[in-house]
């Protein structure tokens, strides 16, 4: 019988590279995306798009939290922009989302319990990604840890976190979504949602340093997506 | 400056006693209760009349999940009944709801991170807990460590977890909130959403059982309650 993996796919560049990873695998994908007030839909639209070209199932889990708290949810909030790679990597971003990746997860276990997964994969990476706490080894290995304790397939040894790119680097994870055929035209990581993608943002900045690394071209942005 | 505590107010006897533990502490009480589908709006209607009579604020978060796989939500699976307390202890219950501490807890930590909370309290206890493997010291200890790690004040040492009750009998819990004057009749345990406790759940047997060792009466089976 195939396994199962809950993917959490965001519909960045990222998450896209987790799930053909998990594909690759052989895992069954059913993918987990979420509204939780983000600037812009285009993510989504990526990741509706991402899950319609693989064939794999994507539900849409909507968060209505009564609080903000980033100016990734904010949008009186301006959004950091400009800034180099050592700013980028030297403090907590105010794009960081309190708590964000601990409550995807737990929703993502709780999803996982239900149809009987074997494994969830995020793909989170710390290298590149803005500071953000919930996106370390350290801190994966304890989401691990409650996945194992909290739930029954976590207590039976059937449910476990995969977390691939934790350690690679943008420039890493392009190199392997290219051989595994990711279409990167298809992902989308500018925090602004405007047609095309700004260039300017933290998020923009690192995707051209990973492409830019990589040797390769963004198809994102080629005219033709525009 | 007074210390700030997000509490997981279910509106159930346990969380009025962690609730009423923290005021005790010093602490500002800020509530989350959740509406996620249950079978009925007591416990939230609990929640609220607790929150009003100790004056702290509430905010409910709405969860719709597309996804069941408990008897606790799913109003076509048959709710455990008449139950003795060894088989309520035997095994995981049907009202175990996957992953549900771990969710109420990363969106508590999301919250806490925003407002600048310093503790977040749970009422969580696993003897008499119908083997839910979310009630466990192991596994809140677990979600702490994920806390510390994953939020920004977590990793300044300022806000952690809080979970006074859980090596307590059901016998304690009540004559802690007894000496702490929880009033037991605006709580609210039943499963099952009737004018007054059907008496036949794993939670009524549970709650009697201890008010009987606490050598107190339920002030909520008292007729002018009903």
């Amino acid at each position: 019988m195939k396994k199962i993996a809950v993917v959490l796919l965001s519909g960045g560049l990222d998450s896209a590279v987790a799930l053909y990873s998990a594909l690759r695998e052989g895992y069954i994908c059913r993918c987990l995306t979420f509204d939780y007030g983000q600037r812009h839909k285009k993510e989504m639209s990526a990741a509706k798009r991402l899950a319609a070209k693989t064939g794999t199932e994507l539900k849409i889990v909507k968060l209505d939290l009564p609080w903000k708290g980033s100016s990734l949810v904010d949008k009186t909030m301006a959004l950091p922009m400009d800034r180099s790679i050592s700013e980028i990597s030297s403090a907590i971003s105010s794009t960081y989302v309190p708590a964000r990746n601990t409550i995807f997860l737990a929703i993502a276990a709780s999803f996982a319990e239900t149809i009987g997964a074997d494994s969830i994969f995020i793909g989170a990476h710390f290298e590149d990604s803005s500071g953000y706490p919930d996106c370390r080894k350290v801190y994966l290995d304890a989401v691990n840890e409650v996945v194992k304790l909290g739930t029954k397939r976590g207590l039976d040894g059937k449910l476990r976190l995969k977390f691939p790119l934790i350690d690679k680097t943008k420039k890493d994870i392009i190199g392997l979504g290219e051989s595994l055929g990711v279409p990167f035209e298809f992902t989308w990581s500018c925090y602004k949602g405007d047609k095309r993608p700004c260039m300017k943002c933290d998020s923009c900045i690192l995707r051209a340093k990973g492409f830019r690394e990589a040797g390769l071209p963004d198809p994102l942005l080629d005219k033709k997506y525009a």
